[in-house]
């Protein structure tokens, strides 16, 4: 769905074609025209009407492009990628949005479920500073919206891991390295994202491109802190699943050991005991020991508490129990 | 074998030799020179009609070279690999495709098994664009054929690291390690193989070479992404390789702790148990507990079955069952 | 709360409110505004008086920022961190302090907590140096105290590296990887707040910014020697904590074989012995050794001392005990 | 050893003295001095007779020197590594070269062991064109020959990986970790051996140095190529040992699986058994089980028999066995 | 104590005040000033004689310095590390050694344990030369001296590495983990003093300070040639010692194999055959195997050994012995 917006004489005003000699610089009018999962033919007006590039025109057709920002005759090709609430199972869910910035235009294509886009849309025409401070500012106010939308998505990551980290620190517990893996998966995902768009920024930020006033460079410059900052937590984010991945490995190890030493303590114990009744089960006539039949039992006995505290004595020297 | 195309006059024919005046660059004339594994006297046509570097000469003959531009004089001689469907068992399987381009001519030399070369060959004289558009645009279509052709072996790839991954999460097998060390394998030969082309196409794409148009250099901007995109995810899938070798060798400590613990558990069981039994096997009178002959046997089963429910409420209470 | 102090004709004092002729930068005045935690009205001086950048005022506003330094038209504006003594249960607590660095003035924002500035605040009229020496000096004096405020808490650091090394090199302790994954939280936090003010101040030390002093690039390269100093301590204690976990996994390994040693000692040495009991045990009619009936059992008691010297003779050249 | 040639007036001859006339770049005259394993008289000629550096005489007269081109005043000193195949009993045996390149002599000084150097001088005083050529010409002829025999070397340790490879993936082996690490010194050796010649040999492709022609360059060019391809086999070696020594730590953690499955299903099956054994072995009276005497023997052996059945199942079920 | 030399119409002599007309650099005087753990008091001709930076000054004095290289007006500011065989229980010992270098003059200071500064004090009067080639030729003789000096520390560390590498290769000794530990703190104290120094010498060596000439940037090279070659003998140690905790970890993982399966074998060997014996001492009528009363041990005895061979059969296939 194509929605077009024009703004002269310091009225916006939503319409549905383009005069051409709106897209003459000197005009004065400012436009926007946004492309939400446009079809074929309403996609054509990026070729025909604006003369864009065709390989520019086909990689905002495409479905999955990387963020980037290229230079073209006279106008800007910028994808960014906005948050998708609608995606996500596997990862940081994403979707692109391709900006064409002109000098006094702004053309988006996306596939109509970014919110921050619709509600600017949406206040367009009511708002007549939206598009009256022209198109790099419309392009800032998309940009601050999306990457603003990176933050809960961010935060809810942090508290899975600190989840996993609080798990790992209690009882060894095999799924860990499941749930590991997977916030690995996210926090990988996550800076895939955001590190090429904070360099489109940086670029836009230190103005390498089309006119950029000081003002609108400040404005960048802040978009681009807030990036810095999501890249940063992901590097965070991914220190501390390495270390909580060695944390989880070496609880897995001392549970072994722990149970290798009941095992090792029991077998120490009862292997003596049961070879003493052995001896005495044997069909063999034993040395009698002093006293009568009765007191055989109680000599058995006597010798297998001294055997039995002597090993836990030197169990507990080695401090297994 | 050796193909020759001209274009002249707005006509392209396939031909069987060369005028020397056709490589004048200022001719008019469009040249490209096939040759498909050539035989020693078919590969003269190198040294002896274009003057090649005895250098570059000997690259183009050898069977296995690194991709890389070289600016010679007057010409550029750049190595690409394509896959190659014919081998690989062992990581990907590519082979060398060397392109000398000139002012107005392009030389291709390779083994044959190239099927976009092979395409282009078979529509060259019917299609008039594909050599009028001159020797920049004709590299540009095989290269981006080339980088095309990668997509389903990474693909593949992509779906063998999928499979590894839900048998990783599932039940350890031993099995395992060497399919990932076969992934990794294969991971690190698709990078080795895509990074250096990556850099000669960004080299092309930045005119840094002959005579490249602005048209041109978003051309090979565009098979650069390609080549960038395909660069990231072989650098994903060894993230994910690592991730998922973690994954597998805490699987198989966690898999010894369980096998450890049911052992633990059985010695601790029965060797108490095991242990009653030899004192009342043994030929000394024991003690008699209350009740008749009978009564003893029921005697010692409770005590053996108070000191089983004790154990399994301990073990239990340590969260080994 | 809002104190100024204006330093003239040698005088320095303490005023409730800013004389706009004093920000002219030939008006001879040097000015400090200090803004401890501002409420919303307090902190408009940094709009309304000053005329800051919005985006600046309101990084200065909000709780949490990265240490940058960023020029706008006429001023400076710095971000760094101080070590707080009032957070840090995990971690490194530090709180943001904010300069606008102009011509003729500085103006300080942060929490009120910080130590190094309520000092600086107490002597600013009885030391007329402090301010007399102007705004570069007087944030040099602070960025000095709030670096020197690191050092006892890198070495409270360190002293707990050197508890869990030497612990590590004792007996193996289960609780060790705990404290050794929290030891590496605490050093990637300090790095994580060292490494951007050490870019900073170097930033400041070489000069890019206003009008720096020869004088006063070297006392920021002094400070910046500092920061150096302790971003490299934070990577020797990342390096030691690695070293530390390699050995403390070693450790439980060793250990692991240590209690399996002894499991396998004693059920080879107690496990024939006991077949040998049971042997003589059952009711089936043995072939006789030589000598009477009680000749026997010093016979099997003779057999079974020459398997265990047997057996420890083994053992003994495995190297297992 | 000293051996001298001088070519001039088209003819190559040895001879035992230097006309220091020789040594005026202008003379016409090219000269090679090659000193094999210089006894102190013969190595005076770098000082007195060609005024070099003192501590480039130095460096050319120690053991071991580092690979590097030093620029010195009107003439250029170079060191090199060439496969030694007199040693190498740990790592990769390497001796130095050295070489001394002025504007119309090259003088080289080594051990005497360097094959490709003994080659040439067998040939200088037949084949005309060696010397004839000029010294950087007969610079890059050394250097070609001691970098392809680099080559052997390089397929001889990868045969060796593979082999490792292959009895990795086969059945887990303790030598393996030895051979392992062998390799891997080997790769260490190879890289540290390669890469400062590689740089070297960029600089005199890249023309950094004194007069090389541009036929030269691309003759470096090429060797560099070699030289890259041996740095990146090595790159190759070294990530493929990382691999090989992950997947034979997870071989032998399989097989301690392995074998402690065996032992507890082997406890697990006996223990239960030994147990009845030892209740019907008790001299106390046990309730008797339906059927004569003869019955009871065969009541036994069907409990048992249903046990292990019952336990072979459960341990099928969790792929035990 | 300080000690001064001053050197003027070719005679070099002891003196002990400054004239302040030698420190105009055109006086033709050299002075060398040493300060060998100097007193408060002695210390004040660096602020008071000399005017040196505060910040300078400061440093000198105290303990623990970076290795660094600053200019300051008319002079450079040294900083480097010699070793100090009188520390170093832990890592490498070292002392800071700090350079005043003046145009015409050196002044230095340290704790007074450097051997090489003590012997060039004793030799300055009688060896003319030492003074007279000047102050940069002075500082070049400490600097080799002190970087000469490193070697044997080195060499030192090298043969505690072959130790243990030699012990790892052999039997696994738990005591290899803390041996490995150590030796990784030493290896990584070197690289951190070694690399600065490497960084401060490599700016002599590139003229990038005070009037260095060719000559002497030859020999500053020269050291930097040394030090670039321990700092890469560090890095090997490095990666020998990484490659060696890994054969250690696999060789105890390779022992533990070893225990385990020792302990399987003789568990399943003898479990059998005791709930053998077990069978024929219940109080039951057992079928009687074929042959008389006395034939029964025999039949017992055949199977048995059956029982054994076949097992010794199966783990000799799994070759676990």
């Amino acid at each position: 769905m194509n929605t077009i917006f024009v703004h002269r004489n310091g009225q916006t005003e939503q319409t549905t074609r383009i005069d051409r000699a709106w897209l003459n610089p000197t005009s004065g009018v400012y436009l926007w025209v946004d492309l939400a999962a446009p079809s074929i033919p309403e996609a054509l007006i990026l070729s025909e009407t604006f003369n864009f590039h065709p390989l520019a025109v086909e990689d905002a057709r495409s479905a999955i492009q990387y963020p980037k920002a290229e230079a073209y005759d006279g106008y800007l090709y910028v994808i960014l990628h906005a948050i998708d609430p609608h995606k996500g199972e596997r990862g940081f869910g994403t979707h692109d949005v391709d900006f064409f910035l002109g000098p006094n235009y702004l053309v988006t294509v996306h596939d109509g479920h970014s919110p921050s886009i619709a509600e600017l849309r949406d206040h367009a025409t009511r708002n007549v500073k939206i598009l009256g401070e022209g198109p790099v500012s419309l392009l800032h106010r998309m940009v601050d919206a999306m990457v603003d939308s990176y933050r809960p998505a961010v935060e809810k990551l942090e508290d899975r891991i600190d989840g996993i980290e609080e798990a790992v620190l209690g009882r060894p517990d095999p799924a860990l390295s499941r749930r590991i893996l997977q916030a690995k998966r996210e926090v990988a995902s996550l800076r895939r994202v955001v590190t090429p768009q904070r360099d489109v920024i940086a670029r836009l930020a230190r103005r390498e491109f089309v006119d950029i006033s000081t003002e609108m460079s400040f404005r960048f410059r802040d978009v681009y802190d807030h990036l810095v900052r999501i890249a940063d937590d992901a590097l965070i984010f991914q220190d501390r699943l390495t270390g909580i991945l060695d944390a989880h490995l070496s609880n897995i190890s001392n549970q072994l050991n722990q149970v290798m030493k009941v095992l090792a303590v029991v077998a120490t114990i009862f292997m003596p005991l049961t070879l003493l009744t052995g001896i005495y089960g044997m069909n063999v006539s034993l040395p009698h020991l002093p006293g009568g039949d009765a007191a055989q039992f109680w000599w058995l006995t006597g010798i297998s508490a001294a055997v039995v505290i002597a090993m836990l004595a030197a169990f507990r020297r080695m401090r297994w129990i």
